[in-house]
């Protein structure tokens, strides 16, 4: 089970605002029509409700989506975690997809692993809710990269 | 560079209208604004143009994009060697982003490396396209179960 | 935090005896001077002492060392769940390392995210003990194929 | 195939000396008969020769030796185009096995993607040689982090 970690705290009060800001501004996400859930130092929920904008053939979540809200919890997570100015990037992640990805909505929870000053490790576990009852559908491993205010303005991904 | 490899063939003469047909029921793809490119056996091609639909907070290609496409290119890659009825399912991947994704539109390119009786390992190669230069922007690795025509009603991931 | 899950069970009595014949026929393990920790249903200890055998060139454990206890450890409890005559393989993992490898032992911990007919899900958390204190060196994510004992003479890896 | 890249050149005439001089100095690999091959800019083979100390309980090569080739020839091929003081460390890799690792020796490719200031993303393929005949059994994406000359006493993992 994800869970927050104690050890953490925000950097400043403006942390969760900045946060929600910035997750405003991702059209993809917002497109998708992903919310941002719980907002704790070093761990982030995201949530997806079902809709014909992120399904497969099927019917169920596409993969592509699940690793979406895998990505971005684990990107915000890390991102609870630095001060003003600083930004986070993705540098690589894995994800398994465990289980299939039926329900009313997604819920993926990021949490920090490790801080570090350069990278930043994370996991994100995926769950999808339907009747009330969560299923673990998918699980991920990943690598985040801070780029230091002075730097932001390049905002490459491997510098 | 990801090029196709001629050693496969398709299954049969109705492959690239079943890929074709899948492809177009997919929401999150469609809505995403993502296309079919190039159709080869083991080798497939995803053309995604930019769009707020598709971007994030700098405006750049969002990394979930990214994934979906590098996903969905080596999935369809695997699929060009099935036979009817046969399903194929992402079980895992990982994906290294090595450059800012950012540019007219996003090219993935998924070849199937190894087909297997039960996984196809696959690898995908994402580049952005601007002003007609390509640079590569990610690269990435995946694992594909098959789900022969008989199980196929379960549709689940890792069977 | 890695920990057993109280979910699982043996399948036989015979389970602890196999695991413990079978860990003793790998040369590979055997002669970097690994051991076998605490066996429970899906979840498996491995130990390896620091010695000149498994370092690098500034004295740390190899990234290959650790890499081959996860792998291992999470095989291993793969294999806990399964009964006679059918045979676990690696089909893949990735490892990310978060603090420098050094210290007296390094102790991997194996445990079964999420079993299944085909595939089963693991994961594998390292630490470092020195001085009696643990620090998490590395965390890996795993995908384990089951053979069944009728195709075990092939022994292939993806099938 | 991996082949080498005839982009990149060594960065002074001492690379290659140096790089054999470390790898002399990893007991791991060194222990377990692994020879380096080929040193191309960018590019390094490691060769591994079967022995009882690097199978499993059918004989096989272990997939930590495995692993632990894949990883050493991305790292030294990262570290070929690097100068003198600076460090290559693997902060996380992902691996496939595609075929069983049966033969006289393996022989891992690792080269360059995407070399960067602070993170260089490599491939390595690993074969196994039987009779002359080379079977392509795993392929692995890695990321490695440069630690220049004046961090280079901390030599930690993920900085």
């Amino acid at each position: 089970m994800t869970t927050p970690d104690t050890k953490f705290s925000f950097p400043d009060d403006e942390t969760k605002r900045r946060i929600t800001e910035n997750f405003n501004r991702q059209g993809f996400l917002i497109h998708a029509g992903a919310e941002l859930g719980l907002i704790l130092p070093g761990f982030v929920e995201i949530l997806l409700p079902h809709s014909s904008n992120v399904d497969q053939q099927h019917g169920y979540f596409h993969g592509g989506a699940t690793a979406t809200i895998a990505d971005s919890s684990a990107g915000i997570a890390a991102q609870t975690l630095i001060a003003n100015g600083s930004t986070v990037l993705t540098t690589e992640f894995k994800i398994n997809f465990v289980a299939p990805a039926i329900g009313d909505r997604l819920i993926a929870r990021g949490r920090v692993i490790k801080p570090g000053r350069t990278l930043t490790v994370c996991q994100s576990d995926i769950y999808a809710e339907k009747e009330n009852k969560e299923t673990l559908i998918a699980t991920a491993l990943l690598t985040m990269i801070l780029v230091p205010a002075m730097r932001n303005r390049e905002k490459d991904h491997v510098a």
